[in-house]
């Protein structure tokens, strides 16, 4: 009884493809995956084209083919002009690097320790000015936005956020437009998004775009709530595991499958190299917690934190080009102990050092005492600040109390005070939290915050699935997302367990990816669906290739797929391993369909008049292939 | 530098065991998984003990140590005297198994074909009656509920659903007894399960007990939006891969990660034995879909399918003992053409094998007209009707539309059919759904089938994700939990792909077991949060062997840990290595508990009134060990 796989589809599909959409000046050119996808096979004979797909790519020049790939020279600088010509910046000699910067007491003790670990080297910034606003100058998008300027980094991200759907719309090929209506809770995502929309939505402090002029090779993002919900990535070495190459092969991995920004959270040695090196290789806006080194610097003694030290943190850091900072200025000293009664405490790193800083001192956070001077320091590079969650719930008992809803309170005043220094923030949120109480975050914040973009760590949707945690919080972070979070920060399943390496960084991604999706097909962000319809579509006309190829992880999908029927004849086969080739569902369904088609049939009334008498002649069609 | 690991807790966490709770009877003895857990270790010395967790254990006689664990003997019946002793059922002759019940023209072909797969054999029977109900009676939980009879398997269930918490509450060690009022949706969940509730909940339909007479080996679980919230596992062999073995190696990975019940979905040959040995091993319920087999007997031929075929496949499963039938009674001939314009037309095998029959014959689908009888038929073995969702969509663009929500309105007809007849039942539904359309699913089910329990397919939030369908169902599924479904019926990340292995059936599980218990914490059931609870506790306390052991995947969490931390020493560390030995929130955070306990803080004036004067004292304490 042989196998009936005589009805195929072409045995290439074409495939995914870098392209780049071009702008309204020449140095302007956003890159784009432009999936191709293979012809539609006719109940009647023939074919019907289907048009390519494009989808929104943030593996940067690591995704185009013709890259050189050599780490060692970083990316091309992308904004270098855009920057410079706006001639507001200037060079200046930068902060001396210092051996302290990577946890070595000196430099004989630096070049030892880099000896015995088989040194991968220090990136060559030779040619890589440092820049700085000239003296009074705000360097802002925000403060551009505001003074009604179009940056080319809007222009840029209007092409990227429509994805090509407008162009595709305008040429009349718009088969997969179909979309659910959303329930938006309030956003207000416009059909085509415009530089213009772009520029107002930042001028009035809705969304960011984290964009260091110390960091030209990054490709322009928005966090916003009008805008796709974007996921952010965490890497970072830690005292007791990896290395500076595993880092920046994770941070490639982050990118590879969707990561629209990159925190690094390093805490051991050699945290000022290991940023280097990611930052001159990163196309996407790099975060980082600067808490973390300056706790480094005073030999891992909260304590000993000054003010001053952090803020040589801050300057170093701003130099090398990091895009955004995480800083806990919320956390008071009021609200500690409002904590002592929590189960489970403080369990961010940043708000525990802090914490400890303010009992020791019995001072205010150094952090909020200082905001103005800060956001004034910030300003200078255009780093935005993601105002840290140091009280956030570790637990579920924890989630929703006091001590998170005050320090969330506190953040919308230090918006307000970031704002009016022309800086651009976002508010950090949840932890762990159970379903029902996921919206009430969204509402305080947005009543709370002045609709400045939400980023949040999942939430955690229960505290019993370590090793699972990219689940339990994918739940969550896909509500929360649909409710008007504007960036979920991803979490791993090695989450309470431990590093994730470059297999978890997938996983983790990928479950945001679903998860952001998810909360903008709910959400009803225009064209939000197209990419599901063409997916539907070729799973239903069993084009396999073209079904991995419009998969968030395509080389997963054909994996599985091979594991059951691993054959290439497989891949043309009209069924699937589930029903096997005698039977298959889809398969009847192409029947259905095609002899409804057929005979004219559509409505219910139809089939009532007509269908009786061709039931006869239909049997005896026996569509279905004969064992 | 040494690290910092001389805190340690016992090395030695007491660990899970088998208990069993006994009923009013005897032979009522409820299988619990118990918890112990390790001492907390007080701030000022000394220990605190941890009461052991009770929880929900579906791994039955597999769970049991003392368990003989030969497959060929089977289980224990556990049921076999509460069945007979009701003194309404008999010892019958049964139907004669037949080759073409495996899918074999003769017995010379049928005993060729299993020599040549290196045969397990059949399962033996000898010893085993078939029981059918005696004439004119209904021996189904319904009937005995409605007669105000509580039987051994509501008493088991209601000892089973209060996990215990009933017996720790009244002991006066409810410490983990905290939990957020839930938003519930109109579910009415009692504070204890008694064994009358259960009676009242089966009684007026809202909750089933999928029993079969003739499966005395199942441990009694029950179904209901009243309860917690159940997962079912879909396994089976096709024409295309997988064997008997296998089959059954991935039932017991079903029950033992947590799978409340197992449809057995086998297509392709030897369905009939292999489902034997699934049931006579198998401590849950156990569904079916039996038009897949009936299918088999026609040659894969759905036009050739008559009542007679169809009905004498139920009495053969019902005399094995399945609980559970998907009946897909209510793809109506009127709602066929509607799927025609559908996106991807009709994705479920059993509905597109009756739509194509009804196109065929042009005849109203033979379950819905033969559904009175076939309702006395399942009544003589108290097999529970799971009525088919053969329309549910396919893709996001097919959700909610005329076809599928005409179908739920059909079922609705069908459940008073079927209650009418002292029949179980319970409505199959989503698919791909949209998260902001999922709800008008659960609503109209709870409005239109009378608050039958709902048991759903996800639903899968988003089409691009294959390879990862069990997030992008979890996501569904905990959303529909919370709002109301009973059972959610988990997916694999093979879905779409191809046949899950054992490792695809962990992964299923477990994404629907956060799932479900994501719905009992956002529903507010009483005592479900106890086990995050303890879990965060654990973590908090770095009692590292209990949080593995009260996750749900002990064995994952312990790999994924140690894979970063292998020393044996890093279990007992107090610190994980996300910060490593020198810095750690959690460390940082019981400094800061224990410092508020020492000195009286608990309130924010405290704290102002008294810290100041205490900081210098704390600095010199330095509590972080110096690196």
């Amino acid at each position: 009884m042989p196998e009936t796989t005589t009805e195929t589809t072409p045995a290439t599909s074409p495939g995914p493809r870098r392209i780049y959409v071009a702008g309204s000046r020449p140095d302007l050119r956003v890159p784009m995956r432009e999936i191709g996808l293979s012809p539609t096979r006719l109940a009647g004979g023939g074919e019907e084209p289907n048009e390519s797909l494009r989808v929104y790519d943030t593996s940067g020049p690591w995704g185009d083919p013709e890259f050189h790939r050599d780490v060692t020279r970083g990316l091309p600088v992308l904004r270098a002009n855009w920057i410079r010509e706006r001639g507001d910046v200037e060079e200046v000699a930068g902060r001396e690097v210092r051996p302290e910067d990577d946890g070595y007491l000196s430099e004989a003790h630096q070049a030892k320790a880099r000896r015995e670990a088989g040194d991968p080297g220090v990136f060559d910034r030779s040619g890589r000015a440092v820049l700085r606003a000239r003296p009074g100058r705000r360097v802002t998008q925000l403060a551009y936005a505001r003074a009604g300027v179009v940056t080319p980094e809007m222009e840029f991200i209007a092409i990227r956020e429509n994805l090509g759907r407008a162009e595709a719309a305008a040429a009349g090929r718009d088969a997969l437009g179909f979309q659910h209506p959303g329930e938006s809770f309030g956003a207000a995502i416009p059909r085509e998004i415009t530089p213009e929309f772009v520029r107002e939505e930042v001028a009035r402090g809705r969304a960011i775009i984290p964009a260091n002029i110390n960091h030209p090779e990054l490709e322009p993002m928005i966090i916003g709530r009008n805008f796709l919900v974007k996921i952010n990535t965490n890497i970072g070495n830690s005292a007791v595991a990896s290395s500076v190459e595993e880092e920046v092969e994770k941070m490639r991995w982050s990118v590879k499958w969707g990561g629209d920004t990159l925190m690094d959270l390093s805490t051991g040695r050699d945290i000022h190299r290991t940023r280097e090196w990611i930052l001159r290789n990163c196309p996407v806006p790099v975060g980082t917690v600067p808490i973390y080194q300056a706790l480094e610097k005073v030999g891992g003694r909260p304590e000993e934190l000054t003010w001053e030290i952090f803020r040589d943190t801050l300057v170093e850091q701003a130099e090398q080009g990091v895009d955004y900072f995480t800083l806990h200025a919320g956390v008071l000293l009021r609200f500690i102990p409002l904590t002592a009664r929590r189960r489970t405490g403080i369990v961010s790193r940043g708000g525990s050092i802090l914490a400890k800083w303010c009992l020791s001192h019995h001072r205010e956070n150094f952090l909020y005492e200082n905001w103005d001077e800060l956001c004034d320091l910030l300003s200078a590079y255009d780093i935005s600040i993601s105002i840290g969650d140091g009280l956030r719930p570790g637990s579920l008992a924890d989630a929703n109390d006091e001590a998170q809803f005050g320090e969330l309170k506190t953040q919308g005043e230090l918006v307000t005070r970031a704002w009016e220094r022309g800086v651009q923030v976002m508010c950090e949120g949840p932890g762990h939290v159970p379903m029902h109480l996921i919206r009430e975050n969204m509402q305080k914040q947005l009543d709370w915050c002045h609709e400045a973009p939400f980023y949040t760590l999942g939430p955690l949707t229960t505290d019993i699935a370590p090793g699972y945690d990219h689940i339990t919080s994918a739940i969550g972070a896909a509500m929360i997302g649909w409710y008007g979070t504007a960036m979920l920060c991803y979490v791993t399943p090695k989450e309470h367990l431990g590093l994730p390496d470059r297999d978890d960084v997938r996983e983790g991604v990928i479950a945001y990816k679903i998860a952001a999706h998810a909360a903008d097909l709910a959400k009803g962000h225009p064209g939000a669906q197209r990419r599901d319809n063409a997916l539907s579509k070729a799973r239903f006309e069993f084009r396999w290739e073209d079904q991995f190829n419009l998969a968030l992880d395509p080389e997963r999908a054909r994996e599985y797929h091979d594991q059951t029927l691993p054959q290439a004849a497989a891949k043309e086969a009209h069924f699937c391993s589930m029903c096997g080739p005698k039977f298959c569902s889809m398969k009847i369904t192409e029947d259905v369909r095609r002899y409804a088609e057929e005979h004219g049939y559509g409505e219910a009334e139809a089939i009532e008049a007509g269908l009786r008498e061709k039931a006869e002649a239909y049997r005896e069609e026996q569509l279905t292939p004969r064992g």
